[in-house]
């Protein structure tokens, strides 16, 4: 084998709609650190389209977003069926995404309108779970605070909410991570968007990519509960050749562009909220670890402490990146689908070589052939 | 980039279980021309641990799998709900796929008892949409011909029963095809079996795919009801730039091994079911296409005929091909699972560059910034 583990930094296709090139993050040319700034439907437009979206244009967008975040009424009668199943809700919305690609009248639906459900689906999978009624959108609310206002019943401030965009933002895209790969590949083949998101769910609920932050959380949690000494509990798993959940990067090896923007959010929140406790060992933590094994926090770290303070539940941190990320995933798609090519790698076979399975069998039979 | 498009060719990984090296499929080691006369119990314990089984422990493995062909409870329970949506099978088995791995009452299945459940998950969702009850399996036959009892309710011949083994061994693996390595990088998430087996699903569906074999008998029973030409009916294709399902390969330039044994198999079935007439154009066809285009028929060619001989509807054919291939997809979970490194490429950024968002933005929104 000549190519790297992993497939690590090897090239593997072009791309038009985001780059970490140089451990820098753009969005088709834009720094992400402008880009935050945005709104959650300005970027998805961009991602889509590769420019930003007129004023009218993006104002189009978003009603069209805001008046698509409803479900078809067969999907959220299966879905009340299927969301209070004790397991993970990631498990539940992998289900859910196959279960809305195979109850929507419509043969294929737009982007657009598969945004919108995916967003409303992750909210009502939530709210079915708490036992609570589920929120209309409302239209005068961008598509991020409508999402976070249907996860919570609550309206959000401004502030929460443009805190909220910008987090969806920072999720968005992330060229060729393991689950928009996986979409690829899955498009390669030709096949429906609903199959393409719920390959891409199944890839982001492993605990080695989306699955990270609602462990970031669960460790913070126990140190604080247990009043725990932040620099020991680390060690001990590092000791224990465990991983530190949030941190480390298969492409920024010297920090996650996000990472930063992340952490002063988490900051504000966590002083409002006074949630002061987690974020001080958090930065306890990152010192740690920077200095002892030179690895920067990734985009789940402080995230995990961001949802938190919005209100929202542990186990619902993977189901909401997969929300942020649904964007990131169809752009990607809809690349694949307009290159036509299956993606169909070789491998190289190290295993036993020429046997001979009548031999070995009579061998295995003890001659009862 | 520096790669070929759709990593054709390309070497991404080592494997131990199988290798269509030169052009000649062998699993473990073992022609598959000689494992076309074993029974599928043998050929998935040899994909599974890399050597044939003995007697007793093949007799144990049988048992095992055919004492788990249940699904539980709440499994079959949601399935009738979701079985009847007007939708293709193949989306069925997606939400389904998902949905045992959301209800099963274990955290984490065993490979035997994932891979019985999901034949009896298929055979299901086949029965439940023709309105049938379901049949228990019977524990003194084999996998295959249980499988094959539970898809037409009819206990197989002997005969049948031994050419449904051949045809689930020819379809058990291929090194890293498009599902597989879909898999594959789901499994390097660490992500669940489960999610590992519905992203599979996901990229089998696709037309390129899984999804050509289906689309192959579509073709022969157009042929054959409106008494057209096949050689006309596939200039046509042709002309209009549409592919021939069931020929060409991504590996295979020279023919496919699995194609010349699925070829006896439905000479032979055609004429004990008077289904010649399409063997007679499948045959018309693969002339033509060899002499024309240079291309041989796949895997996906003949068997749509052994599948409609054996009494099976069009458009579950992909289905039972899932059904064949969860044996290596396991395979394959199970050997990158020891492998623990995450599968995620890079991409080559190739749009715009250098732009400023709040410079555009401020164009855009004509000075409403
Ligand atoms: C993200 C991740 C999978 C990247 O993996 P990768 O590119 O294959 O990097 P490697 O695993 O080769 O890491 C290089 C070294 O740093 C160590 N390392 C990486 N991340 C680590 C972590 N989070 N905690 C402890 N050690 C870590 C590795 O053990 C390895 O050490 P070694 O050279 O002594 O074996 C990995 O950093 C990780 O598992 N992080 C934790 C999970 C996480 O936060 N995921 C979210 C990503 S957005
Ligand atoms: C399987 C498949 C995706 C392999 O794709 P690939 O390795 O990328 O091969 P290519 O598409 O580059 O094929 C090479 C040439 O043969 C042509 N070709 C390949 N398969 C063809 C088919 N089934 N019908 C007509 N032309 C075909 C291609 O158009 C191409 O011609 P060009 O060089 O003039 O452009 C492709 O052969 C295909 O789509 N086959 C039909 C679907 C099918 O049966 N899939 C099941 C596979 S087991």
């Amino acid at each position: 084998m000549d190519l790297p583990k992993g497939l690590a930094g090897v090239i593997v296709d072009e791309t038009e709609i985001s780059s970490t090139a140089g451990g820098k993050l753009i969005y088709s040319g834009y720094p992400i650190a402008e880009l935050a700034d945005s709104t959650y439907e300005e970027v998805v437009f961009l991602l889509w389209h590769s420019r930003l979206p007129m004023k009218a244009e993006l104002e189009a967008f978003r009603k069209e977003l805001v008046s698509e975040m409803v479900l078809p009424s067969e999907s959220t009668r299966l879905l009340l069926y299927v969301a209070k199943e004790p397991q993970h809700p990631m498990s539940i919305l992998r289900t859910a995404t196959s279960l809305l690609g195979t109850t929507n009248n419509v043969k294929q639906d737009e982007p657009p309108k598969i945004l919108a459900k995916m967003l409303t689906l992750i909210a009502s999978i939530v709210r079915i779970r708490q036992g609570e009624p589920m929120k209309e959108p409302d239209p005068k609310l961008g598509v991020a605070d409508n999402f976070l206002y249907m996860l919570t019943g609550k309206k959000p401030t401004l502030e929460h909410a443009k805190m909220f965009n910008t987090v969806m933002i920072l999720h968005a895209d992330h060229e060729f991570n393991a689950s928009t790969f996986t979409a690829r590949v899955v498009a390669s083949t030709s096949a429906d968007y609903y199959s393409c998101l719920t390959a891409a769910v199944c890839a982001l609920k492993g605990p080695l990519h989306g699955g990270a932050n609602e462990r970031v959380f669960r460790m913070l949690e126990e140190i604080v509960d247990n009043d725990a000494d932040p620099i020991e509990y680390v060690k001990d798993r590092i000791a224990n050749k465990l991983k530190v959940m949030g941190f480390g990067h298969r492409v920024y090896k010297n920090g996650d562009p996000r990472a930063a923007i992340l952490r002063d959010i988490a900051e504000k929140l966590a002083k409002e909220t006074h949630n002061e406790k987690y974020f001080d060992v958090q930065i306890k933590i990152a010192a740690f670890m920077l200095e002892e094994k030179g690895l920067h926090p990734n985009v789940d770290y402080y995230t995990a402490l961001v949802y938190h303070c919005l209100g929202l539940e542990r186990d619902l941190f993977t189901p909401i990146f997969a929300a942020c990320r649904t964007a990131g995933w169809l752009a990607h798609v809809m690349e694949q689908r307009r290159e036509s090519c299956l993606i169909r790698p070789s491998s190289e076979y190290v295993g036993p070589k020429a046997r001979e399975y009548y031999k070995d069998h009579y061998v295995t039979t003890k001659g009862d052939i």
